[in-house]
């Protein structure tokens, strides 16, 4: 019962009280840790904005001391919330391109890949919605299982494409994200028919398509979404329907490229069961994980505003955006 | 989407009015019609000891005439509530061993095997744990979806062998009747552990069982269970778990012999989503089927009071059991 | 690219020149081996026919010489075609019931057994296509592979029941049979769509069921059929697709109990090129197998006029109709 | 590391000090328990004709009390060693045939079964090696694991069938039996390759059977054979190998119909590894399991000599010939 | 049955009537759209020397007009034929290197660009077949089906390098290509079997390689390729015969990138069926798809002139060559 | 039997003589020769440096002079042990990265590439382990099969970092590494269970990972290793164990990117079976190999220092670091 996987993390608070570090980026720190900034893609955005201000801003005397600067600003930025996602991959897009002899030609880089980040950030799901949506076909039935911005986006620029698509929402317990998935499909005028999730089988033979989004996605193509995908895959790739993925980039899980594993976390238990009926049955416990694992080999392709993907092939996309090395860069010498 | 399976049935009342019918089988037949006599043992007793009575009191004057009005019994029986799957078997069984030269050789051998059914019948659930329970091992962990007394069986029997088990239990939306299973199963003594059904995949790699019951089974060797059984069965061959199916002979389905599929039920949509949701949603279908077909080669063994057997097997048994003629024994010639 | 399936045959003709053999069992033994009479249910009504009439015109004064005389005569019809399935069929099921202490009462039960046959023999068709048709449901679209009056006897009984069926026809090269399938299907009401047999796995997605017959069913679960079936049933697994094999039991393949395989016959070359291409093309070799082998683990069913068996187990049926023991009824001693 | 199998067994020695067992029945159970008497088919014969001179020598006045002399007696052998597969088998296939309304009618069938089991059991292995070499092909490559003689009777048979076989032999750690059928083979004249255990796959490709023995057999199909069965089945399937099992009816493991497991037999630590080995390698734990489980989808046919059956169906076979009932027939009332 | 793949094509004539678009390309354009220049490495080399002629005869005054005209030029050569999977490729390659900051470096980019891609197209199937060849060992027996110049390639280097090879040849209907592909091995010195396509299974034991070309490829490393092609793939895999893909990199579609499907062109239904034979059939459809798509899982290796890939990482070779970003570069800002 | 894989290299010792290779690269390439340098790590390392000294002590005139001159002497020392995976990659590294427009240019590069190489070689294996722990959980049982320092470092980095693990451990016959690689595990404090290769399966739900080494990795993703891989591998995938390979990058097989397969050593017979016992077994073939083949889908992902990777992307990081070419860079022009 004790086989999570846990996200063993480096804690090295290196950048504290460091001189270099602007007022900025120290705000910008303050407000993701008391998660006034909050939402992957918020703080990927501010989080490279803040490293353009920090180079702006540098009064280093050479190139190597700028660097020396951008890493630790960085570092300071990611020790807030370690665990989120974009964060790293905001911090690693950038310093991923500090290249250059100078102090300008640094600070030009920077603010030219802090640049592209943002505004790339800000086109991702409109993206990832057209490369989405040229896989539906018109007439097709797409299953779903939880509720996912990027997926909905797919299914939104089909519609717009001309497309006409029906659902199958699954309800997705405990906390029925389904309902939301489920009215906002009808709000673009797909037709949607509802089920407990346990039905899932039994529609699969309609479905043309399972399509999800994701909480993250690791380096070995692991899929880490709402718990019930992974279940929902293996009956998929058994029926002989296709399953995909709609993520933003910003939800590549840089730690995993070094082997790191993704922590599950384990939500309230009265999503599950009442405290009344907790009473009534008795003694018993109960486990509530929020996400579950896919293998790449149950899934079909992973779609992203870069383009799709087979999940096998999503590390080579990590490395180009969010570099190669072993290392996290914020901790290279 | 309107992919059920039917179950088409010959209905031919030609039974009704038929003057040698005692008026212990009208009243059986009555009850079981009016549903007074309900539940799948119960009505499997009844109709066995109607047919009983029946040849008990007949007046036939030759073998033919017995044979012919002990038919006319039985298919009256039967006629009453036609997809009640214990009904036919018990009819069958007794007309299976309808045998003999004489009235009164037939009277005696239908009394014996009227009798040896009922006396069958009543033990057939505890028979059955002690079979499933010879499957679990000190210490295992079972995990289990839906409520099934005879499922329960085997952990009971397995509890007064000695055996130390644990139990993951899915709560089986959308009527939670998981509740009730950990409620039984904790006064049995065995930690429970309540999970959504969606994360069933997930602590499979913590279980050394899935156990069921059966709603019945097919001559193929289908398994017709609580909805989200068959879903379960393929993740549990995907992560090597054996699954294994409590079910008692009188869930044996005799129709499908002949090739006849399972009428799955559609129940009411607010078990699923309750009307103020939906309104909220907007205007969405609900699909809420009771069960669904789980195809023998996702399952292990199929545990009877007769022993255990591979479901591919399981035709054998019922063939020894309730006949082996294409046709139904009340319609014969 | 010599690995064909080789038939080994005992072949002990012991019973050639007996004197206590009938002139009837002579003529007939002699039309079979001439090819007069031919066709796999035709032979099987002789031959019980010949045992019977061997029965009754019987002068032997003991019951052991009744029996060495029968099994003679048996053994004369076998070796007249040994490769012929339905032959040993017929003569193991009369003799499998050859039981009795005086000849009087062996003679009355051969004439029940032989009558026993060639009144089910006659229904087997149409009883075999009311099993099939109860699997197909109104609206179902099947896939079928060359062509078999088994199979579509399944189709003509569901559309006699009112049933609305299509078809996806493979055109089954060499000898296109599944022109002569997608005829007598349009006779029958049903829509017919026509495929190249490569086209198979992409309409599967359409098809409810695989629907084929068999030239013969071993033991072992295996089905022998028209190349091509193996690897349609692959696919038809793959894509979570049910194969029925609609089979009578003269087709179950009586040397395979004692581990016998099937000899798959090479048929000419010109059926799949003609001399003018094979000229052209220069000096190649052409290998022209008429069967193949299905394993039991891609059959979901196999449907007979005793109704539906999952393949695993129609050694049971073969067993019971043809008898158990590990030799043939007529070298008994 | 604990999950091993556990024989439930009801130890009831009720038998002990029954007046009414003779001094044969006495004789045989004490050199069963001493071991003097040993070997699965050697064992079985002696209990068969043990219980045959008890019914010869029995003094009971009554069918009722021979009825229950009988099952005493049985009751006696079988408690003498619970755990030998053949024992129970032998005395099921004669308290299975006692039927009868006098005592001598009952002693009658009693001789006849004993007779029909010695009989069978005298000729089992001929048998049996004639349906497996029925399934071997002139020119075949078969690889063994472990040493079985009913295996080696397969392949003798087919070698005087006039077959040419090869045999790719696994040595079989940590005992090497396959050195002992390497050369058994060599004697049949068999070309003969060994090959490490782990080299299996490798060799799969240039394999047209797996051939191997059984220690016993399971109801629901599984086949316990010596340890690395299981593995190398697995990967038969997946290099499209088909997988024999030979294996005498007297292997059939009884308990099993209800569902009871077989103990895996824990063997010394120095067959793994020497003392001094163990020494130098420091403080480790050795585990050594005489057997494993491989379950009935990796085995393609079980040859007896009563035919081959799938797998699935081997549990038909096992209720011929020993019973159907849910208890042992010497502990029935 | 309506299940096609459609590719949606965004259709913006934005190049039409640009003066700055040279006369060389406006008559490659008009050559291509008329169909003289045809074929998938001529069209591709005539559009990059295209704008090579383009980039040599502009007069941009300034890098961005410079670029401004070279995106038109493309755009207007993209437009004429836009499913040709090879034109869109010889753009994007060329576009993908259009960098510099003056229109010098510009034209001297461009030039080396097309230069290089038109030298290795012209070295791509030898390139290839060298690959391809690596792959195949002495005495290996090939799977052929349909007709491919890459495959062949493969065989043809091989056998360069002395070894000697068989093939077993699809027939490949509805219009026989492997009549062609037995005739090319045949001039090369190869053995050739020929089969119907029903017979692959069949013989797949005797193959080690399967062995075919590609229409196109997509970036989720799905092949289309003839029809049949991924019926054979799964018995491939599930017979363990490895799947090896021949196919120029100017097979990979780059449309696929973003998420676009394949169209399938239905072909002409008297390939299948000839009028007279409909005629006699009655009224029915035929369906003639021309192409099949085989996913990832079932394809071990895709072989091009860069080397070969396993299918999921195709996408990486796909972005090195043709560009990386979701938008087609000639519609780039 | 003979279906080994065999490496086509061609032998083209062009260097030969060459009078601008320098003294150290002659010392470098007859001592790898003579195997005084030997070990993957030692070799690659060897060659680095000796390109590194070619480089500085150039006396080439030109850049073309100065490239003509590396490469020859690269190819010099690439013929000396053409079957050393870790050579070429040294060579090619270096290579690869060998721009610039001048002599000194081209020198500052090689100079720097060689550097870089050599760097990361001397701290691979290390960085390897950290990636490798990253992926075990405290608690967590490992299997191994063989012995392996790659491995072996993943176990020892998760042991420093604090994580409790267990082992088990096969022997892996017939040399039995897996004693070094028990005793070892040992060393580091780690619980070690030591069982026969047979036993795996068995032990395989026991076990949290499969964790093995390489010999060399192929392009197409397939791994080389230790005969008994493959089947560990397959069972693992059946039981739903990952598998997780260690391999520095340095045992990516250069060659198979064009490909060329890999050659599989056979080794002595005497390491499977003693003279002794052989001349006792009789007139034997043994058969030795020392590695198998496992393909991609049976492998979760491959642990490198610069990460981890599903084995199908693998292919992407050969061609970054080791080049993209068709050809070896020793034999371009």
């Amino acid at each position: 019962m004790n086989s999570l996987l846990f996200l063993v993390l480096p804690l090295e608070f290196k950048g504290m009280g460091d001189s270099t570090i602007t007022a900025d980026v120290e705000a910008v720190a303050g407000d993701i840790e008391a998660m006034e900034i909050r939402g992957a893609a918020t703080i990927a955005d501010a989080a490279a904005q803040a490293l353009r201000t920090q180079a702006e801003e540098s009064e280093a005397a050479s190139a190597g001391a700028f660097r020396t600067e951008m890493r630790a600003a960085a570092r300071h930025l990611h020790d807030t919330r370690p665990t989120a996602v974009s964060l790293p991959n905001a911090l690693r897009y950038v310093l991923q391109r500090m290249e250059g002899a100078t102090v300008s030609e640094l600070q030009a880089n920077i603010r030219a890949a802090a640049d592209e980040f943002c505004h790339r950030l800000d086109r991702a799901q409109e993206d990832l919605g057209e490369v989405g949506a040229n896989r539906l076909r018109d007439g097709d039935v797409v299953m779903t299982h939880c509720h996912s911005t990027d997926a909905l986006a797919c299914v939104e620029a089909a519609v717009e494409q001309g497309k006409d698509l029906s659902a199958i929402v699954k309800e997705t317990r405990p906390r029925n994200q389904g309902h939301i998935t489920a009215e906002q499909l009808r709000e673009l005028g797909v037709d949607v028919t509802l089920i407990v999730d346990s039905a899932a089988r039994r529609y699969l033979d309609d479905a043309d398509h399972v399509l999800v989004g994701a909480d993250s996605i690791a380096a070995d193509g692991s899929v880490i979404n709402k718990i019930g995908t992974s279940g929902l895959a293996v009956n998929a790739r058994e029926r002989g329907v296709p399953i995909m993925v709609a993520a933003q980039t910003i939800k590549l899980h840089p730690a995993t490229m070094t082997g790191h594993t993704v922590e599950i976390e384990m939500r309230d238990e009265q999503e599950v069961v009442s405290d009344e009926d907790r009473a009534e049955i008795g003694d018993i416990a109960v486990e509530n994980p929020a996400f579950d694992v896919t293998p790449p080999r149950h899934v079909d392709a992973i779609v992203t505003e870069r383009g799709q993907f087979p999940p096998e092939s999503i590390v080579t996309l990590m490395r180009e955006l969010f570099g190669q090395g072993p290392t996290e860069p914020w901790n290279e010498e």
